[in-house]
């Protein structure tokens, strides 16, 4: 279960020296003309690999990815361009495509140029080396801070979606320095790739949150090579659309289970909120509560701050819509306020490494899930040392 | 320098046994007939103190305020309210007031409800002990998680302004669990209170934040008794406003520096915004980001951190306006950006309990400025053991 499961597909990763000893550089590239899209930060800051991956996608289907790790080339002015353009070039150099067919992903430090000229003899050795096989060895490639490679996917009715991903900290929706590729053999009509990876990617990677960072880098793609030979058909077609969910929802699991410090992975599910969008915003308010997630961190089912939070979500201009006297609220299955009444329930401390919030805010049929990590010393060690 | 400073203020502080040890309730009142104003959290859940006080404030001119310590007295249902009326009300007993003329406030745990018998025996007790010496003992009583009393005073010419402040964790703006009282014996008019008292904070306790939390809780009063016998000039209030602007600035940046494992206070400092809005929107952001706050409390000047949590400062359902081609960036007094360049200086590591972020995003006239603090493992101890 990899990025190179579907057929067709190559990848390969090695260290060409961004990073100490560590695995920096990836390629995947389909064997066969594919078509593709992609989904990139919102971030007002792009950085460099992002500006020029979505200027090539405007010009071609893209055929080939190359991810490098360690440094993010964001903040590098022009210089980061010209690099990002460079690596994209030669790669295309080595593997008889056009640049436009080439897309770079960048993950790392901010601020710091990319050493192009190690990236670029990194690049002959990763073209060498492209296999079938070669999917771990990308997951590996494409990790800074994470402590396991995230890889997914999921056999349909003779097709298969395949996937690897990276993302630990600055994890947060909109694609906050998480890195996805997800391959298949499909066989997908220009245009399609986008329209399918949209909702995939709204009910995933951005509904993820670890410490509600919002990354200059972050991208999620999707190549489909057809090389399946599977013919289309409505059902395939849901089956597809399906797969392609589940595979962007296993990695960003893995992504939060493996979020920077963290000890513990939260759901938290609103439902009966005024609107889906205000659902939405309630979630996020709570999954990236500092004391929510300090006290997921000590184990305390402290959900008074849960309520505390919820009542301060974000949402156009001032806040969600919520009346404490109609919330319940039930804390890792135990109910603890019901229609806004505290029922003297304690729970006891959460057990496991997995924990749910589920808030009733009993307005309407608004609903929406995210999950999150706890905010540990761990994070903060990581944090406050990643550069030193 | 104390809430007593003013003339015709007295206050005490006492031990009624809600927290274990320390002092947790507070007293304190104009000796005459005063005037004044409160501005509460907006948060949706607001803490039964809040609804009482806000109710009373329309009813009457607040001539007292009870605060207590260790339980916050929010989530807890109808008789959270019960229990807030029937303090105010024991209160006014003792003070010959009107309930209407006093207000409450709470701070401490969520979801528990207030032991109301200990809270009464305790006003008698703190009644009885009011002096116009009774401001520190004021300010001991009403701190949580604060390690330090929060005290300020300016006097002007033949007037005070005094006030004690109380917060540390829960700290952001919309004044989260922070509560602060200000006396004044500078004479103003029914209604004048709130509309000096206003812009005051959204410069001093609105631009601060320790965790991004916004409370049930949070309140500031201001009370002004005229005891000062001064006349009322144009220059005289222009002086007074100024007062009260510099009272509510100290009082912020004290909880700031206090804030929950704070080892340093940040400002951070935007110009050239497309609108003050923005501004506000991209300090703000750049105030709340864990990896902007860990990295401070690593002492890394890592600016790329800062550039990428301003380019995702929410804004009007998108992001604020920032184009990176015309940001610039000091870091701790070091030019680090140049409109988009990166200059190539690296800062050095901050030293002291100080650091200055300034952003240029050369794009219009918006300024704002916010406080925050570092994101350490005392901040994560303190949260994830609070109730342990």
């Amino acid at each position: 279960m990899s990025v190179t499961s579907a057929q067709g597909f190559v990848a390969s990763g090695v260290h060409c020296g961004i990073r100490r000893s560590a695995p920096d550089l990836a390629l995947v590239r389909s064997l066969i003309p594919a078509t593709g899209a992609a989904l990139f930060t919102r971030n007002r800051v792009q950085a460099a690999p992002v500006v020029v991956s979505r200027e090539h996608l405007r010009l071609a289907e893209p055929q080939a990815i190359v991810v490098n790790s360690g440094v993010a080339n964001a903040a590098t002015g022009i210089r980061g361009e010209q690099d990002a353009r460079a690596t994209a070039a030669e790669a295309a150099g080595l593997l008889v495509l056009s640049p436009e067919q080439v897309l770079v992903l960048s993950t790392g430090v901010i601020g710091k140029p990319l050493p192009l000229g190690r990236v670029l003899a990194g690049l002959a050795a990763a073209a060498a080396s492209l296999s079938p096989r070669g999917g771990l060895a990308a997951a590996q490639a494409v990790l800074t801070t994470d402590t396991r490679t995230k890889e997914a996917s999921v056999a349909g009715d003779g097709f298969v979606v395949g996937g690897l991903a990276k993302g630990s900290g600055m994890i947060h929706p909109d694609l906050a320095t998480m890195l996805a590729i997800v391959t298949t053999d499909y066989p997908l009509r220009p245009g399609e790739a986008l329209e399918l990876l949209r909702p995939a990617v709204e009910e995933s990677f951005n509904s993820i949150s670890v410490d509600g960072e919002c990354s200059t880098n972050d991208t999620v793609c999707l190549l489909a090579n057809g090389a399946s030979g599977v013919g289309r058909t409505a059902g395939r077609d849901r089956e597809f659309a399906e797969a392609l969910r589940a595979v962007c929802a296993d990695l960003a699991a893995q992504v939060v289970a493996d979020g920077e410090g963290a000890s513990l992975t939260a759901e938290i599910v609103v439902t009966g909120a005024a609107s889906s969008g205000e659902a939405r915003a309630v979630a996020r308010r709570v999954a990236t509560s500092a004391l929510v997630k300090t006290a997921l961190f000590g184990r305390d089912a402290n959900w008074g701050r849960v309520l505390a939070a919820a009542g301060s979500a974000p949402w156009n201009g001032g806040y969600a819509q919520l009346d404490p006297g109609r919330v319940s609220l039930r804390y890792d299955g135990v109910a603890v306020l019901e229609r806004g009444a505290p029922l003297g329930a304690e729970p006891a401390p959460v057990a496991g490494a997995r924990c749910t919030i589920e808030l009733d805010l009993g307005l309407g049929d608004g609903t929406a899930s995210y999950l999150t990590t706890d905010l540990s010393y761990d994070y903060v060690r990581l944090n406050a040392e990643y550069r030193t």
